[in-house]
C-alpha cells in the first residue's frame, strides 16, 4: 500500500504575540511522519496560518496539541484583526497528496473533527468537500457575522454546529474542518496593453460564465510592464490541467492576434499538476507518475520502514 | 541545509541462488534513510541488479552489509554468467538526486570507496565521474577480460586497482565504484514506415556525430506498429532538456513531412527533467522546483527531525 499524505494548512487567531505563536509552531516541529514547511504570522490580521505535509495520524496528534496551546493562550472575546475569524483555531483544510482520495480524506476529516471536539470541547462546522449541509461548503457562510455574532446566533437551528452543542467554546470560539482539493494559482501574462482583452478571456475561460468548470479567473493590468494578466485559480488541477487552460487562452487571444508572454504559477502546486502538462506536450504515451524518482520514493517511504 | 540524496543501482555477481540474493537484498531492507527502489536477478546474466535511494550514510552502511553477505557466498572462481564481470560486488555507482553536486558526489564516492577496501580488502577501480585515470571514466576498459584476465593483468601498472595493492581479492575479485549523472531513456516515435528517417534523425540529434551533447542515439523500427524510432539515451538531462531534443527531431522530421506519433520514457526519470519541460512549453517564468510540493517535503524531511 502506498504511504497516505495530507496538507494541511490550519489558521489560527493570533499573529502579535510571538510568544504564542512560537509555542503553536512548536507542536509541529521534529515530528515523525509530519512535516512543517513553513508559517507566517500576520500582525494586521492577527492570524496565524501554518502549512504542513504528513500522514493522517501524526498529523492529527499535531494539530490536537497545537489546539491545546492556542484554547490556553487565545480569547476570542479579546481578539482584534482585520481577518474574518470565529475561533482560536479558526480554520483547518485538508487535502489529499498521496494514496488517499478524496472520499477518504472527507472521511478523515470526519472522524478528526468529531475527535478534535472530545479532546477540546470546541463545536466544529464541516466546510468545502466534507460539509453536512450543502450552504456550508462555503467558509463565509459559516463565518457570517464571525466570532462576536455567532456567539448569539449559534442557538438559531440554521447556525447549529455539526459536532457539539449549540454554544461555542468561552474562550476559543468554533472551527472549521474539512476536506478540499489543492487550490493552482495560475497567471497568463498577454502582450497588450488591452485590458478589455484579459477580461473578456477571463469571461470565457472561466467556469462562473460558461468557461472550463474548475477555473475561477478575472482579467487585471499589469502596471508598468505594458502587459494584461488573466488571473487564475484552479481549484480541481485533474479536471481542468494547466496545458488545457493556457492553451485555450491562447487561441482565444488570436482572436485579437495578441500571443502569451509568460506565464507565473504563485505558491505550492502539486508534481503530477505539472507532470500532466509535461506528457502533454512532450507526447509521452503511458506515462506512468511513479517513474518520477522523487514520487516513487515519497511512495515507498511508507511500506519500506521507517525513514 | 536541504536534505542530501544519492541515488545507487550496485550489481552483485549472483542472479541464480535465491537464498543468497534474499541475503543480499535483507541488507536494504527497513533502514532508516535508505529505501529500496527493487531488485531484478537475472539466471542468464547471474547477476542481480538493486535500485536504492538514501542519504549517504546509511547508504554507504547498507553497501558495506551487503558486501559481506556477497564475499561470504560468492567465489569468482565458480562464476559464470553472459554478464561482463570483474567482482562479487561488481559496480556500485552513485547518481546525484538531491542537496549535493556532482563534485560532492564524486568525493563521496572516493571517501566510500577507500572505506569499503578498508572493510572488504577488496580492491577498488573508480569509473565516470570520479575515474582517476581519464581512460577508466569508461566502464569497460576497467573490465577488459573481465575477473579471468583481470586476475592476472591487475600486476600490470596500467591496470593496478586505485584503492588497494595489485593483486584481487581471492575470492570477491575487485569492484567498481564512481559518480555518473542520471540516464534518461527518451524515445520519439515517428509516423512513417521509412527506418533511414529514424536512422538519419538520430545521426542529426546524437553527439557522436555533432549533434546535441549528451545525446546517444540510434534509429529502430517498430515492428508490425508501422512505425519508427529513435531511441535515445540523454546522459545530462540538465544539458540536454527533453523539449529540446523533442523539437528539434520534429523540425527534422519535417524535412521530411512526417510528424511526431508519441514518445516514450522508458524507467525511473527525476522530477527536474520533466518540470524543466513542463516550465518551456507552459512558459512558466521564474519557477521553481521547491514550488512543487512533494519536492519541498523531500527536501525538509532531512531539516525537520524524523520522518
Amino acid at each position: 500500500m502506498s504511504r497516505r499524505l495530507v496538507e494541511c494548512v490550519p489558521n489560527f487567531s493570533e499573529g502579535r504575540r510571538s510568544e504564542v505563536i512560537e509555542a503553536i509552531v512548536e507542536s509541529f516541529r521534529n515530528r515523525a511522519g509530519c512535516t512543517l514547511f513553513d508559517y507566517r504570522a500576520d500582525p494586521d490580521h492577527n492570524r496565524l496560518v501554518v502549512s504542513l505535509v504528513g500522514e493522517p495520524e501524526p498529523l492529527a496528534e499535531s494539530l490536537l496539541q497545537a489546539a491545546e496551546i492556542a484554547i490556553r493562550h487565545i480569547d476570542m472575546n479579546r481578539h482584534e484583526g482585520a481577518h474574518p475569524r470565529i475561533g482560536a483555531l479558526d480554520v483547518i483544510p485538508f487535502t489529499p497528496v498521496q494514496g488517499m482520495t478524496m472520499e477518504e480524506c472527507v472521511a478523515f476529516s470526519h472522524d478528526f473533527g468529531k475527535c478534535f471536539h472530545e479532546h477540546t470541547g470546541i463545536p466544529v462546522y464541516f466546510y468545502e468537500e466534507s460539509a453536512l449541509r450543502p450552504e456550508r461548503s462555503r467558509l463565509e457562510v459559516i463565518r457570517k457575522g464571525q466570532y462576536e455574532r455567532l456567539k448569539t446566533d449559534v442557538t438559531q437551528a440554521e447556525r447549529a454546529p455539526d459536532v457539539g452543542k449549540s454554544a461555542l467554546h468561552p474562550t476559543a470560539g468554533a472551527t472549521v474542518i474539512g476536506a478540499r482539493k489543492f487550490l493552482v494559482a495560475f497567471n497568463v501574462n498577454l502582450k497588450t496593453h488591452d485590458l478589455s482583452v484579459a477580461k473578456q478571456i477571463a469571461t470565457t475561460v472561466r467556469a462562473s460564465s460558461g468557461g472550463l468548470c474548475a477555473v475561477k479567473g478575472i482579467g487585471v493590468p499589469l502596471e508598468g510592464r505594458g502587459l494584461v494578466q488573466v488571473s487564475m485559480n484552479i481549484v480541481d488541477y485533474e479536471k481542468n490541467a494547466l496545458y488545457r487552460v493556457l492553451e485555450m487562452i491562447r487561441f482565444e487571444a488570436r482572436r485579437w492576434g495578441i500571443e502569451v508572454a509568460e506565464t507565473e504559477i504563485y505558491g505550492m502546486i502539486p508534481a503530477r499538476a505539472l507532470l500532466e502538462s509535461a506528457a502533454y506536450y512532450l507526447q509521452v504515451a503511458g506515462f506512468d507518475p511513479l517513474q518520477v524518482l522523487e514520487l516513487k520514493l515519497l511512495d515507498k517511504m511508507g511500506t519500506e520502514g521507517p525513514e
